[in-house]
């Protein structure tokens, strides 16, 4: 097999140029992603988990009716995508204060919003994703208004399927971070969510416990602890057997 | 006459219990609001050459249908207004990128916009006044969608009137920072212009020479550049006389 071109490499993940024009092969990486890590911190078999549930959860959201760029799940750490054209903001959904939520209100973390509150940011690593609002992406063309309505109702969906899925295995989803792209077809522009779901794009706290399921990165918790937490949510989703994961390793590297 | 009951404190002035029910009296301070300045600075005479352009701006403005809480200057230092219930916002309308714009974007200093930006920010002090977004605004009650719609409508009627009058003294508005209150009459609520319009809250560039007519106080400005600045814009507004101010210090204690 010829090498593969590849698209792009963020902190997560590689995007191959997929086998048919408009599609890519999203490889997913072990290293974690949070944001709040300045240090590469590297989780074996995190990617191979991701990939599972990421798959997991878009093809649930496909059943109720979101549209997103998922195809199919190709081996461990790979999945097969429709190329979109991404649209550059993160959005998050949040349920809960905390984290830089938190500090920037001075709530306590955990604490109860009036609502659920949707966030855009402009998602440059350079820029260090700063906060936007409707202004600035309307400005700038990053979308136009009525993209924007489209993505607030598809991730306020989003936020309510994943809250109460998350709900029913004893989690609570405190903020989720989406993204999303444009998938033309005959003419026509979708607005299809794009990237992942996964451990790494929700905030999940363990109900019972009323505490973080992955205490946050930056308060020095060691890698082992965040692959557990990784573990904990595929084998509450029933990805993963009881007995825990096979060969978490998986392929190592691609062509 | 009895000690006046004071209200409040900020920066730049102090508001008192004005004479009628539903009244305050505005009283302008020396001190430098900007909030590029973590040390107090104090330029003599400045409350009283901007409690002067806040009458003249309230008053032109006022003039244009835009409603305000201004009723009268009172003396050199000190107007009447009306008491209203002040929206926890700071409003800001962006007509080229500057000043914390230009750096969170990237943007060279005095680069041009695609179209004018209005930005809210949470007008607390304590949380060193954070950038919000309409679903801040809306979750938290600050205010609600029909009235973010009238303050955005206001805000760049004022910064459209602003924009022209300043270029008509050869002036550039770069940005104008605005905040508004809520005023019940006959049990109707409106939406009215309050604090103050001056050059503190103006971002305000030569035209000639395409530079700041007040540098950046953060860079090292004198005092007596800044007072400069002031006198400079109330000269050209042709509220000083040519030959200066006669007594800018005006009385420097009220009871």
């Amino acid at each position: 097999m010829a090498r593969r071109r590849q698209i792009f490499e963020g902190r997560a993940k590689i995007l191959f140029e997929g086998p048919e024009p408009g599609t890519l092969v999203q490889y997913f990486k072990d290293e974690v992603a949070s944001v709040s890590l300045t240090s590469k911190n590297v989780i074996s078999g995190k990617g191979v988990l991701n990939n599972r549930i990421s798959e997991y959860l878009m093809l649930r959201l496909g059943e109720i009716g979101v549209p997103t760029h998922f195809v199919r799940r190709l081996n461990m750490r790979e999945q097969l995508v429709r190329e979109v054209e991404m649209i550059p903001l993160e959005v998050v959904v949040r349920n809960a204060a905390a984290g830089d939520f938190a500090s920037r209100f001075r709530l306590a973390e955990g604490a109860p919003l009036p609502r659920s509150i949707v966030e855009f940011y402009f998602s440059s690593d350079e820029l260090a994703r700063p906060l936007v609002s409707e202004e600035h992406i309307t400005a700038f063309g990053w979308a136009a208004p009525q993209d924007i309505d489209e993505i607030m109702a598809l991730s306020l969906r989003i936020n309510d399927f994943l809250s109460g899925l998350f709900l029913g295995i004893g989690m609570r989803l405190m903020d989720v971070k989406v993204e999303f792209g444009r998938l033309w077809e005959d003419e026509q522009m979708r607005i299809v969510l794009a990237d992942e779901i996964c451990p790494d794009s929700c905030r999940l706290w363990d109900l019972r416990a009323n505490q973080p399921l992955e205490p946050d990165a930056s308060e020095g918790t060691s890698a082992g602890h965040l692959a557990d937490a990784y573990q904990e949510v595929a084998r509450r989703l029933g990805i993963l057997p009881e007995s825990g994961p096979a060969d978490l390793k998986g392929p190592d590297t691609v062509q």
